[in-house]
């Protein structure tokens, strides 16, 4: 992603091999594997119910509100370990951003998806061999299309952890992975039965692993990639460049107040 | 709004173009825009699941977790920088009470009206074309009842935009978004199949022009712009207009216990 | 409720009509107005969309989500004013353990009263005059077990109330006015086809007197006031009578490092 | 669990039944009462509206946002007293981790199982003898299947409890219980129809005392106690043993800020 010199990357990857970062890989696997677990598994419970999941609401209600309150669960357990990532995308823009160096973002990817692949193995060999679901798109929609609206729902989950961990927000940081799940239950709320509402490359590797289909795979990891990218560029260079300033006069703002 | 010199205008105008106030007026697009993309979006998918959505309270209880869950992350992420409005009828009431002056409210509008405008685009695009819904009234309402219900929801809705950003709410503070994203899915979830349960000017009008019908436009103008403006001044002049004082002789309210 | 000398009570009346007495008031009757509004217009929504709502689960939970994220807001708006009851069976119980004076707990119960007519008022006139409904018993419960259930689900949510605005919760009563909304939609969803789940005689009352049906009111007066009093003495006087001591020896409690 | 002379056992018992101890047991009570009687009442409410609950999506909705909603509320309400377990498998988590003694383990499981018959009890006699549903595991499923699933979904149940309860978390802190109860919600989505989403012996066992079937009643003791007592040792032996260290150079972690 930059060039370094050699020995700079040998003392980047020196970092990525100490118990400390060996701590943040297992707890980056600990919340995907919750993650998967939940998000799959929902799916599953809700196709058990109704085989025909795709034409009744509750069934997408269902499926983003186990997205919603397991991704708030899987960073907060994460946040002061690995920085509560759960999703090689968010991996991929902290490292495009330079937050994070290529090497350990690299041991991040393996543990997320490890954690993926072996949660939906659980899954298929705890529910005596039930169908693992994959992510799909909707017929009549387009690649591209599909990759456009999981690269703008993607944008917004990775702006949204952004927030959420920048210490000029004051009191507001105290809700960060509420606010994380939040954004990814709308977006997939938005999306279902469009482009499959995943944002999280490793949640749609595992599950067509295991579920044998890799079609559209490529719509999971082109789009959040992207997405991704940009909203931790746009944050950094662009969003909240300066110190925190706002346009209200009277200084009323959402965090007046806060100590921080 | 208030008679002010042309100098004053002209150094309130001066105000508004300066860096930091084009990064509000980016978080304030960039927030309405997710907002707009995830409200539209859901309508969008309950009706690809069942096309008399109507008819099925799931379909509102899908179309209003995803309102609360929206506007809870889009307030979250735009608060430190712009005040996190998301929604004329809000930048309205703040304009009216004083607390941002009219430039800045017209250029917060003009951000608001394009990002609303642009996700519509966006959802219609990617989903190859289908139907962007709008915000409808019941049969039997008339346009007088429906602004009416609209105005008291945004009438909570702005109240509790105040009361999030009033520092003398103390720890309280660190959860306003989440109230805030509360307040608007419990009114969709009380006037959905009456008023359409917007609330909000922008995402009534980004959906009514990519899905090509103006019809009861003025409901969502007239509603939430009376019910944003008198909340914001109800709220400055008489609920909280001394410094906190409580009715309950022990001292145990609800904030006791909080430093700030 | 106590004896007390009439130069004593009239200085305690004496109080109850300051300005800020009158805040307090106005703040208690916006919240209930909002908290009516949400939780019997939900309920019209939900019979609009299928008349027999009382055969689906996804009526119940549109219900009990909208009272839950509709108390909390009403909470937090008013938390800071007025104590945040929204209930007269919360004031009933303050009165009791004498956290509020009784003129003033009388002025409270008005402010409520008033506001729930007035919401349930609004909401036939906004929609065109479509019937009010009211709280219900199922056929084959007796009065009594009905009170029995909705004194000890007006337990829990008053024993919460109790727990948020205690200053030695520490850091936890940020989230105070979430937990209260989350017991209270527990409630519904546990309670609703059995006993109705209302927990709040105001709201019952005044879908009641809209609706044009006081049958079973004496069971939404009776239980929750009985299960508020009990809550506050209970919690007053046993559960947490002594400063905070855990049995934990490793002193890991869930507030440990809040700094109150 | 662990080996130790008389003398110390006999203090140990000694400190289980001081007044602070049994304000305790009163708290473990109380929650659990409340939390029992709200996901067996849910469950109650789905099948009296519903009775075939297992094919509609929404009646796994319905019980799980109770779920979530209840312990949130019952973890809240106890978290300063006892500790928040309301769940015999994270008491028997913490005495298995040395953070509580064996008889005072003891006697919070006394509570628990208790309050949980008590609760169940409760809705028996209000509802005037509708049945008191068990959980059950899917027809297709072997015990062992199951059991594994409901020890992984209480692992990431006591690990969030774990970390809710880390002082180093920060700010953090302040939304332990939402986030348990976000757990728990998470885990009855991904495993309702499959093996009933328990994780809580106690909920397990009284409504199966009261509904009459113990069948396989081993499944909810087996995996939730081998589950909470993994995620306990995990969490203090390697996740977070040494002081909290982020992979992130940049030193942008979620907790970033907070001044505990």
């Amino acid at each position: 992603m930059r060039g370094m010199a050699p020995t700079a990357l040998a003392s980047r990857f020196g970092e990525s091999v100490t118990a400390n970062a060996f701590r943040s890989y297992l707890a980056e696997f600990i919340s995907t594997f919750f993650y998967v677990l939940a998000v799959v598994g929902s799916a599953m419970s809700s196709r058990k119910m109704l085989p025909d999941a795709a034409t009744e609401p509750s069934s997408l209600v269902l499926v983003a509100m186990c997205n919603a309150l397991a991704l708030a669960t899987a960073v907060y357990i994460s946040a002061s370990i690995s920085g509560g990532h759960v999703n090689p995308a968010v991996t991929f823009g902290k490292a495009v951003g330079g937050h994070i160096s290529v090497p350990t973002a690299l041991f991040y990817w393996i543990a997320q998806m490890l954690a993926a692949v072996m949660a939906s193995v659980l899954l298929k060999a705890a529910t005596a061999g039930q169908a693992v679901p994959t992510f799909r798109i909707a017929g009549e929609m387009t690649g591209f299309g599909a990759s456009m609206l999981e690269a703008f729902l993607t944008f917004a989950l990775v702006y949204t952890i952004y927030a959420a961990g920048d210490p000029r927000h004051g009191q507001l940081g105290a809700i960060g992975p509420i606010m994380i799940g939040f954004a990814a239950g709308a977006g997939v709320l938005a999306s279902g039965p469009f482009s499959g509402g995943s944002m999280n490359p490793a949640c749609s590797f595992g599950s067509a692993l295991v579920g044998g289909s890799f079609k559209n795979q490529a719509v999971y990891w082109i789009g959040p990639l992207i997405g991704a990218a940009v909203a931790g560029l746009l944050y950094d260079n662009l969003a909240f460049a300066a110190p925190a300033a706002t346009a209200d006069p009277s200084g009323r703002g959402m965090s007046a107040g806060s100590g921080v």
